[in-house]
């Protein structure tokens, strides 16, 4: 097998990680050939040969004696034009870009089976745990029901300070950011997207299907306030931001982001700070649990070498599951139970619910628990998105399940 | 691809789920064509076409139409003969049987080599919990460090009844055994050596070296006492049944079985009941831990399928790391902590330990805690084996280790 000489695309906190890595990975027989950045003048944090570094794309893509792009850059759109560009050209990648990835996968599914060429991102996922290929390699079959699970580490810090730490949100919020567990602008972490994009990216390997991120229930934990932390006290569970895709019927199935009564029996309970943990549940099999670090520059980093030494032995995705005789269809006609807390909107008279098991009105606070359709939550989101609501589901959302 | 015809060895617990199974795997194009087992007059819990059994080994193996050999057999001799003339015929085998790899594996990886065969086994370790898999595939490279967990349901079950439901050990393995999480003889899960088997397999895949059974120490929970139990409780720690492999330099690395004091903020403090949970970790990503049911029908089966649709899409283990440039060697030359509980046979002139930290005296029981080289475990293993005598490790036994 032929020594992998690669071109890097970013030297940020992943970037680092993979220059540290890749010289502790004697036998990976791999050399960083030329490094791509944005600012050749910025300090960084290892050392590096100066006549590595360039900002010029072009000097990795049109080198001959590059085989493989590792592609960990933080702009989506550039991202995008260097992996298009690269797999037009017949170059494999491994990427750890998940919006980008969530947002272009069919057009990147088919520029790999056209031109035969590799792209591999199992570091977009949940950092270290090797989610992506244990769903298209392990769980290759029609056994599996369900993937759930914590998909972001930034918003469980923070939750996990507030409820294991009883700090108060906007604490833990500020904390998360000055320990770089959190972007300065944390909202695409704290706000679902970040999750959301890794269940579009893990919903295609663990069903075949790719459902398009507009058209997915995406709610985050912005809107949080202690009442809502006081109430899940009580009833002794945690808040936690939980993403999930699952199967309803052998032909249907549903997937969203939203913050979840977790109780203390469930698996994912005690994934705690900035840890992920997934929770892949089949028939058979029922719940496998992995747990890991989900983010941070080595832990991203040795998934990136994964998927590096895993190219050089020649493995690509199969995404057999989309070849499957009938891959499920995506639906948001499901019945969810949930909480919504609010105070001037008027939620029970705005909002369709299916039925109202429990009212509470005081002055300064309101809130409903009710069923209501997933349907109708995308359809009223500006209504839940206003600044006095929030909204929590209770995990045991289909009768028949056991979770 | 080709359709698989399975020749299935073995109609028990694990054969049982796997007609099932198949069954629902739609997409696995997969068929059951002629089933081997002992007894053919034997009440199955499944429905089975009776034309598809046999008691003659050759109907399968000499069957030219069968494309692949399943063999789940709980007799170690007979599932050696059958797995190694499939390999010199050329056909595939996927097989569940971990005492028969654990002692075999050198020839076996011989045969699939020089035969150019496939044999897969994953479920031969922790069940449905892709352990094998992920070692050779995702970890495969020079970042890890260790592998350690709770490799058997039996024994957990039995000390999870002990620490969380206040049972004592005797009840516990009756209860065990009248529910089917252990064996009318159970000697083989609570000595340690189904842990043992599994441990030797996982460590080719691990950190590619083959170490054989005789040599690693390997020390069960037969003899634990309602004393050592209370001595856990009162340190709030539970006594578990841990294997472990693990790196103790760049050039060496130590593996045994044995009862370990295991403390709440560790991951496998709770793996409970019939569960495994393993860990693995390494540079960069540290700890990830995985968690599953490691045995039973349905779970084994599904592991059963995972490697007949894996085989059916061209998988091999390529066993990469047996082929890195210096692989570690194996060690037993590495100091303990350890506690260890007698009455009549007079441990601390008996055992040479390097120091002792404690020591406990009473009319009826004692017990010193210590440090002794894990060698010396070894080499007095017939003391330690006495019926008044109980070893448990100390998990910190490595100064520099944090775990």
């Amino acid at each position: 097998m032929a020594k992998l000489k690669v071109g890097l695309f970013g030297l940020g906190t992943v970037g680092e990680g993979i220059i540290k890595v890749v010289a502790n990975a004697r036998n990976a027989n791999a050399e960083i050939k030329k490094i791509c950045v944005r600012d050749s003048s910025k300090q960084r944090n290892v050392k590096v040969d100066p006549a590595l570094i360039t900002e010029d794309r072009y000097e990795i893509l049109n080198d001959p004696e590059i085989n493989l792009i590792v592609e960990v850059i933080n702009d989506p759109e550039a991202a995008y034009e260097i992996v298009t560009e690269a797999l037009k050209q017949g170059k494999p990648v491994v990427s750890g870009s998940k919006t980008m990835l969530a947002r272009h996968l069919p057009e990147l599914i088919e520029l790999q089976k056209k031109n035969k060429v590799s792209l591999l991102y199992d570091a977009s996922s949940c950092g270290s745990i090797p989610v992506i290929r244990n769903l298209e390699e392990y769980y290759d079959n029609d056994l599996l029901l369900e993937v759930k699970g914590i998909l972001n580490g930034s918003s469980n810090y923070i939750l996990s300070r507030v409820f294991d730490h009883n700090e108060n949100y906007e604490d833990a919020l500020q904390t998360a950011i000055r320990l770089g567990f959190a972007e300065a602008d944390p909202s695409f972490d704290i706000e679902g997207y970040d999750s959301l994009y890794k269940l579009i990216i893990i919903t295609v390997h663990a069903l075949g299907v790719y459902v398009d991120p507009e058209k997915i229930f995406t709610y985050g934990i912005t809107h949080i306030s202690d009442f809502d932390i006081n109430i899940a006290k009580e009833k002794r569970v945690k808040i936690k931001l939980v993403a999930q895709v699952v199967k309803i019927s052998d032909s249907r199935f549903t997937m969203f982001v939203m913050p979840e009564f977790v109780r203390k029996s469930r698996y994912i309970y005690n994934v705690d700070d900035e840890y992920n943990g997934v929770v892949i549940r089949g028939e058979g099999y029922d719940r496998q649990f992995m747990f890991g670090k989900g983010a941070g520059s080595l832990p991203t980093a040795s998934s990136i070498l994964s998927d590096m030494v895993a190219h050089r032995h020649g493995y690509k995705y199969g995404y057999k599951k989309m070849n499957f005789e009938d891959t499920p269809e995506y639906t948001t006609d499901v019945l969810l139970k949930v909480y919504v807390r609010y105070k001037e909107t008027p939620i029970p008279e705005l909002l369709p619910f299916h039925s109202i098991q429990e009212r509470y009105n005081s002055l300064n606070v309101n809130y409903v628990v009710g069923e209501i359709n997933l349907k109708d939550l995308i359809n009223y989101k500006d209504v839940l998105m206003k600044e006095d609501v929030f909204i929590v589901n209770f995990s045991r959302f289909f009768e028949d399940r056991d979770d």
